[in-house]
């Protein structure tokens, strides 16, 4: 969403929080939120917000999120390590570098 | 933005990263974000992605967040206890219930 809509936190996990609707609170919990990648802090933080209650990664080689804090805010993580998930990370990571960086501070 | 964009997301903190617009994260870090109100699970996130380094919190007396996290994570933190900020958000609360509770899950 940094390309199509020039949005800095609609991350692949706020764009599917955002996509669900306005919805009360309720209406997440419980939920479990799957991603491609580890959730960054900011994703992680919208996961406990909204009392996600499981949250599968596909990978975290390519970069390692917030799973410690979401553990110790007594959430269920799971680690799949998908070979796929990761392939398609490193091709967007080779592919796009510019992009990948963007909102990591160096 | 729950009431006028229908945004689950966009909290306070979190619009205010929207509207400075896709920044590259060297633009936000070392930022202030100044709050009305300590800051929830998702914009404390918010906070640490983008490598804020100071959050200015006008109260915690409504809503305690994330400060003591954003502290292990080295923020600083200052919280001004400002009764201006208290009474803006007792009447926020006290007038719009629904609105005030609709992204805690209960």
């Amino acid at each position: 969403m940094r390309v199509q809509k020039g949005s800095a936190t609609l991350h692949a996990e706020m764009s599917a929080l955002e996509n669900s609707g306005r919805l009360p609170a309720s209406a997440y919990e419980g939920a479990t939120m799957y991603t491609t990648l580890s959730p960054c802090d900011m994703c992680t933080g919208a996961c406990i917000l909204y009392k996600v209650k499981r949250v599968v990664i596909g990978e975290n080689k390519n970069f390692l999120g917030g799973e410690e804090y979401l553990l110790n805010r007594g959430k269920e993580v799971v680690v799949l390590d998908n070979e796929e998930c990761k392939q398609i990370m490193e091709k967007f990571i080779e592919e796009k570098p510019e992009l990948w960086n963007e909102d990591i501070a160096v």
